[in-house]
């Protein structure tokens, strides 16, 4: 088996919280226009510069039904150019993964679903039978000369759009279970945004104490407004990875109800305020929303502090003389 | 001196939050239109039936100048007819609060600012005068036959929009000497919205320890999209009272930036989630955004649940059949 561990605490170090942009994959799942290949380099590039250093660039679905994601090899590309960059694509299932191997990508992110009832509705199979895949795509992996890491999100982690409440104890037991069959890292998600920060809280602390050494990530959406309260709750149980999206783009096909992924910005002003070196340039990264207004003119975006600006203290330009007006 | 402490633990229950309703006065500071008296009773009457029990009715300024609050008897009026409600209105000076005192109102607040230099751009004035007046204005209640509670607001507790950073052990001086003056109690304000969640947990924890038996309250805005985690902070510390106002109206007319109170309708969900008895219904508290809908159409309305529902699991109707569709 391949000496991987290094990599892990490379791509995610254990002393720091790991923002991802998921926008470019999350956020464009929804959308009915999208940014052309030119517009995601530059999304990646300038969000780079701000000092945003993970992006889950997109997913390995046929091309021809998702063209969204048609050109995620050249974002691929992108990102491995770009000096301590790393980038992860989504991939549903076994032929998906194999795609991403030879993609070259350097993360795969599965998925599964808290219930069975929603792992039906978006994968159409049992957690049963998408275990067995998970195993199959990390016995795939430990084969490569340059295995990827594989991640796996839970959704509906935190209550589901279709099955109601979901217990803690039945995420926790997925996520050791994926562990147990070579999952690098496990990011439990607020899909539809049902989650308060009490649960998050409880949630992450077990996930912290499962998860022993291994990174473990949460993935919020704002879709009741909770997701700055429950990205702090995640962060005081030392959570490692969270996910958002510049400007708040995101959702999801099984919850159609559900509102975007917290708002990059916003997360990267509560990490700051929180004590966190998120190494982020904020007055950069809003300027960066300028890509998304171009490409999806139509797309609302999202965010509070694209708006007013940081507090004056902090020794920045309001957001007025940044020119970021949208929203 | 009159027994005024029974009175307290009865308005602000010591092992429950009250949750006040501010956008009557902070919601309507800002505004070019305002609801009619009628339609500002319909609010009031709708939000109690929906569990609300605390209203800050509006502000004791000159009516040639502030016609706004120009119906605040009727309002008091109003919220003194309903069973276990309680009001207050806003006192910027002595003057104001002789005109409280007069209209039988149940609580004056009253404000400082936590700087010298938000404090004469607001109530020009110095804060040492302002905390003579505050001492004159207990003293003034002391000789009245039914004394109303004396509530101070410190604004800028948690950066000022004029003066930058603001030192906690400034609020907590200006605190105590309020209490010291018998002011009953004491609200610590993010005026313009510059908090994060960990500055609220600290100095909320130190109020806590200071006010001892007394209450005390964070009045928040979501100027940067911290509002909730910093209530889940201060409910994490034990704070008995938090302003909102329905719709997220607000502002402060020496902070031109800063937006909205926090939204009452996400704070309810926020405290049910973390398991507070809030005996409010959000369903009927959603449906009376209408209200503010049909008085003050120009007037953008904030809040996720409105938008999206409540979670599936929590038994209740999506929004989409409650027709409360705007934002």
């Amino acid at each position: 088996m391949p000496e991987i561990v290094p990599d892990i605490a490379s791509v995610y170090p254990p002393d720091q919280v790991t923002l991802r942009e998921v926008g470019l994959r999350d956020g464009l799942q929804m959308v009915t226009t999208w940014p052309s290949t030119k517009g995601k380099i530059d999304w990646i590039r300038q969000e780079y510069e701000a000092g945003i250093r993970h992006f889950e660039v997109g997913s390995f679905l046929p091309r021809d039904r998702y063209p969204v994601f048609g050109d995620i090899d050249a974002l691929i590309a992108t990102v491995g150019a770009l000096p301590g960059a790393h980038c992860a694509g989504l991939s549903p299932n076994k032929k998906g993964s194999e795609i991403g191997f030879a993609s070259g990508i350097p993360e795969i992110h599965c998925v599964i679903s808290a219930t069975e009832a929603h792992n039906q509705a978006n994968l159409r199979r049992s957690q049963d039978a998408t275990l067995r895949e998970i195993a199959e795509i990390c016995a795939l992996r430990d084969q490569l000369q340059s295995p990827p890491l594989i991640g796996v999100g839970i959704a509906m982690s935190f209550g589901c759009s279709i099955a109601g409440k979901v217990a803690p104890r039945a995420v926790l037991k997925l996520a050791e279970q994926c562990f147990e069959m070579g999952v690098d890292m496990v990011s439990i998600a607020d899909t539809v945004g049902f989650a308060g920060p009490r649960q998050v809280a409880h949630l992450a602390g077990a996930m912290r104490k499962l998860a022993g050494n291994r990174p473990f990530g949460v993935h919020l959406h704002d879709t009741r407004g909770m997701g700055l309260a429950n990205a702090a709750a995640a962060l005081g149980q030392g959570v490692q990875v969270l996910d958002a999206s510049l400007g708040g783009l995101g959702g999801c096909p099984a919850a159609p109800r559900a509102t975007g992924n917290i708002v990059m910005e916003d997360l990267v002003f509560l990490c700051q305020t929180e004590g966190f070196d998120t190494r982020v340039d904020l007055e950069k990264l809003i300027r960066v929303r300028k890509v998304l207004e171009h490409e999806m003119p139509g797309e609302p975006l999202y965010g509070s502090l694209a708006k007013v600006g940081l507090p004056r203290w902090a020794g920045l330009q309001p957001a007025s003389e940044t020119k970021t007006t949208k929203t």
